[in-house]
């Protein structure tokens, strides 16, 4: 988690004063629960609670070094600030019981602000789908020509592809909002599965179905997937940008800011760095999701090894998908669309994307496909190589009008006729996507 | 996918004949809903339909070795079986349209596959779960003895981890079973979306909602993410096994066979290799997950890059986790469980295991905390330097006995006090898991 | 490994019948280092050395079946075919000195056979670098157009990246072709250090430094690590074809073979097929790496995990990266470059790719860089923006003009100056890769 | 990066003081070598020199949010702070010139203080080797007891396989020491190579064979793997630190401070938290490999996806290891072997490790080997359930002791001889480590 990829509330939210607030929320709520079961006085927590306001968090890390357990450094620190009362806190509690329970807050809290930001970001891309619903341009494979398609059709595939992303991270939820107070061994040996229940749900969480001395490590690998896919279909638009923005392309390009330099030796550069940035930012999402996997196989009731992966891991790539889907957001907000580039260069070849509406036409009649296959080729070979334009070349191809007549030959290079069908999808992915 | 680690069933998933099959299917899945359409003559598929029988591999792979291109080279094929009424097939179609379209049923069949196995290893653990639901055991974190569980609540435990996976492979399965029938760059140009549905649907999918020239990619990102996870959690169970396993333990071990050598040196050894074998098949099914997500990114319509990824770990990491599956049904259902040793090394530390109790009756005394700890660190390292038992020792320590007559010091040794909780979260596990 | 990706010497490296024969030589070179050492009698290994021929892999796999032991079905075999004599095989030996060795033997002959491949790469290269060493092209950063380069040059920066990696391949060669004869736990506890010695080096082989029971995995680690920078080569390569191949650029393009199709739609279709499989397999190469590292961390003296992860990554990583070494080659032989359409677009931003020049030969005069860049700034993007040709719109800016005369903008046009560096380099990367 | 896993020389080499003390570096031994090829005035570089010390951070942070280039607004400031004389710096150069040289001398002396720390580390094992070089102990394959070896063997082991991750550390070296004073797309279009090599050389780095617009970064993809070999080095001893400090084994533990403790609920545990970290860290450094592998494929002359991923791992990774080495080292330094119940586990069996040589002292005498496994497994088997010691079964066992004495069976009993050779082996590890 780096400034420069951290967005401001990801900032506060993993930061060492959240993580002791956190703490003492989870800490409090078991107190509350244990009050109901009649193990702790009534009111202890109601004593305790408003030092939540008085943590230091130097003062804990200062402890820390000599007890070398955070866990006990902070409860020293709260016995400190509020005296006798929180000596009634963590009753037959594990340490796990307080981290596990807060990590799953705080990796909620993420996930929330994360899906949040999705929602925008799908709504952001279906305002510009709308705008281009029906902006011809070349549709490629293989980077080659093939057929026409919308800009608008495009743009609805990535927020088809980025919406079912967000989908995955809600149905993740419920997987990560799991917390534990179950004690050492997730027995409850000196607790209830009522005070569990009754702690977790007033945190908005509920209980791990079988707790080791942890939470399963599983939901964690979940989570870290569905970052990772989100990301990747950031990565697949951002990837496409840096098509659009070529020179030779120049179709769309990130929208460029006043007093923004380019390069330092080339001033009219205007580089598609945003999108740069967020398929390199992919790859460090991605790279979360191994070692969250690896984590999972803890040892007998739990080892601590998943502890310094998820410190880092947990802020990183939290931070790094909610900063990627901000930018995305601005990215295809202010994405400037160069329609007349996109005519320009859909008609570059000449009429060669009607080859297939000619084939079928010829096939149509009783032709053989492979037959038709080679009469078009011969044809388009020549358009292609620029010894002229594909549709005189095969008005001209007497075998070929021998079995289609030129009107129909014409039809096949109606963009209308080509795009028939866009508008249909684009409302079928905007329906899905929530945006209709 | 080598033979040593293939389930038959999946040799034949992913067989070239399945192969070319299933884009027979495809193709008369599609023929059929053109018929509807219209614009293929009615009776075409019935006339083709009974030439998937002679479907020959060997000529569809000669022919490709002129065309380079596979589904050109399987029309031709068919058209030569079929004769004329084959040239009605794929029409405006192309060949991601059958391509992607049969993997999507082949990636559905290799998971409906798995999930059944899935289901399967779940029942199979519940089994051992009820048998060993009050076998007690030693808790342990860190390696460490800590307090005591139950056997059947540590198999619960893997087994409600393994049930989050299989829902998890369950959730994902109308990710995954969906097709595209809509030409070269996905607008129908020469279809429609009618078509595109009779068609999918008779084959038991969905169609794509906004198709580039392929399905999108995410979508079997998802997937191979699944498989991971159910991977991880067969890897957490075997790792655990090989502990039990160990000389010094002994508390399970993997079923023996007849005749099985454990070593060719040493007579006597009995190796947990099925384990060790599943903890290294779930290294190779998480490496599919990276690649996987590296494939969405295709460049705009379609690039073919991910195509000899999925040749490779489609196969790979399906048939992998199946036979992970059989192979941890086999191992959970033969585990041999020792309960007299598992007794013997929970009393080993005697009594340890039963300091926290002792701490927190002292702190229900109002003791503080921290001085708690002080006192039963001291009897508890004597303890564990074997200067004494545990019990004895505190009842001999007259500052405790000051505050906790010996009797409450005798409940805390009490096994069934610590337990108490265990068949309520073992009941819940299997309740959730489908096996109450 | 698969068909279509696996050269032949490659399947045959790995069968059954070759892992077979190289466990023999093992035994066979360990027998005779044991006949040196006195411990087995005088002309044992002469007397088995005959049978090698009549090894059996079915018959060996069938007592596989019953003994669940690899190597103890083998000698079990060979005591069948032999006799007596082979009674003295494996004597103090454990499985581990057979299965390593016999694995160090075709890790290093894989490498080999890869580094060969690289070696004739970096040859194939060699020749288009010295034949379009003067072919000037556009350079690109941001996949925008910046300064001249030639195509040359370009190709010269792949060759000596992918000369570093087969030099990084060659390097890894003495870590990998290390064997282990030192029994159980890696102790001679029944053989001694010469007998290793002897028997490794008459394999072409050096004894590990400490065994365990393998030799450590540290040294797969690496070598699987060397793979993937071998192929993240050749992904770049084939990343910067699938660009040029691009319709908008037609700079260079793959051989296409007569009788290829490119699309079964669109005939006139070439698409880089070649490269995008390339980059593809480079994901394959590339996953190995992970599940190698996580194979170093063996529990003790071994444990088996890592066998499975190498019975798959080991064929699949080497087999695919020397496919991708022979599809390099013929992919960069037959590469067809277009001079005339590399200079059309060199000359397609009408000379903005000399600002820079421009923008010094300014500061030259003593002008601060940053109102030098504003100067040149504001021509730039009139010609950027079609609005006339750079050396003209400079050469009408009396600010310009009153600071450089036109002669010194003129010589920022000319690409002589521009590549005046660009043999030199050339020269010293056909040096460095023994080209020269 | 976070603090708690960073030492501090990673924090103050990663800070951002020291990146622009890094640009001000590269820029300057650019100017000096530009004075000697006389295209910049003699003595520019002393006047600007002093201003190093003046450099803002902050300053130039505040100027990039305007110029959205970082080394714009460095190269802005430096000229507000020296002025005119300044005005000569960059001539000729890209930004990137700046960025990957200065990166290039923050991942060289990163690389060379973990290789000091991993000297350091090497020599650490080494006295711990020599200290045990004869403390017996059971080797184990699975999990389960095999035969003897001596807990300096393994420490040994250890060694050797950290010894060679640090060598492999030292061969990245000149990799990674590369820098590029190219130009725009590395031709040298406004520069020299001479230039570039006088500037680099007097940073301690060597020019780049070809560059792009950057360095290639096939180079920092094998100093990550480089740094991952290390990592599993370490994880590898951590794992079985991990196992020797289990309740049941205690064979060796962590220190464990004077005031640490181990659990919030249980005085006595004793946790190798230290050892369990490592294994998490390794993941860590681990996951920074495949983005680096997929950092490589730039586009063209270059793209900024690396960037972002660089400015993550590369402190990432370093810290983290280093971070590791320093851990490892204490770990070691401070470990408690216990020699005495590494004797009390080796006689845990009653002598089944000697299984071998009873098996082969019969083979000896002439017995199939199969025939003899067979004997030797019924004696073992009996054992192993406890009914009785080895030897005395094996002694009382008529058809064994018809054909070897009693004696010889006595022999396979004694430690001397199956640890003969274990000296040896240290030797030769310790030499091959430099430490003999």
């Amino acid at each position: 988690m780096i400034p420069r990829y951290t967005p401001t509330d990801f900032t506060e939210l993993w930061s060492d004063d959240r993580k002791y607030q956190g703490w003492f929320d989870v800490e409090l709520a078991a107190c509350r629960a244990m009050e109901t079961a009649g193990i702790v006085p009534r009111g202890t927590a109601d004593q305790v609670a408003p030092f939540r306001d008085k943590l230091e968090t130097a003062t804990i890390d200062e402890i820390e070094k000599e007890t070398r357990h955070d866990v006990i450094a902070f409860l020293t620190h709260v016995e400190k600030l509020a005296g006798a009362p929180a000596r009634w806190l963590h009753r037959g509690m594990t340490s796990s019981d307080v981290l596990d329970t807060a990590m799953a807050l705080r990796m909620t809290e993420a996930l929330d602000r994360i899906i949040e930001r999705g929602d925008k970001l799908v709504a952001a891309f279906a305002v510009r789908v709308r705008e281009h619903r029906s902006t011809p341009a070349i549709g490629r494979s293989h980077g080659i020509h093939a057929e026409p398609v919308t800009f608008g059709l495009i743009l609805a595939g990535h927020m088809a592809e980025i919406h079912r992303a967000v989908a995955q991270l809600k149905a993740t939820r419920p997987t990560i909002a799991v917390g534990k107070i179950a004690g050492a061994v997730g027995t409850y040996a000196h607790l209830t599965p009522a005070i569990e229940k009754e702690a977790l749900n007033a945190l908005g969480l509920e209980p791990e179905t079988v707790s080791t001395q942890v939470v399963c490590r599983d939901r964690y690998a979940q989570y870290f997937a569905a970052l990772a896919q989100f990301a990747a279909a950031i990565e697949r638009f951002s990837t496409n940008v840096r098509h659009w923005q070529r020179t030779e392309l120049t179709e769309a390009e990130e929208a460029f800011h006043k007093g923004q330099k380019g390069s330092s030796a080339m001033p009219h550069k205007r580089n598609p760095v945003l999108s740069e940035n967020l398929c390199g930012l992919a790859r460090i999402v991605r790279a979360a999701v191994t070692p969250a996997l690896e984590n999972v196989a803890l040892w007998h009731e739990r080892d601590i090894s998943h502890s310094s992966v998820e410190r880092m891991i947990g802020p990183d790539a939290t931070a790094t998908t909610a900063f990627m889907a901000d930018r995305c957001t601005k990215l295809i907000e202010g994405l400037v669309v160069y329609p007349e580039n996109l005519l320009t260069i859909l008609n570059r070849t000449g009429g060669l994307w009607a080859s297939e509406g000619i084939l079928l036409a010829l096939v149509g009649t009783g032709m053989g496909r492979q037959d038709a296959y080679v009469l078009v080729q011969r044809n388009a070979m020549k358009a292609f190589h620029g010894e002229g334009d594909f549709q005189t070349l095969l008005c001209a191809d007497a075998d070929i009008t021998a079995k289609i007549p030129t009107e129909t030959i014409a039809s096949q290079f109606d963009l209308n006729h080509a795009l028939a069908h866009t508008s249909t999808i684009i409302d079928r992915a905007l329906a899905l996507a929530g945006q209709a």
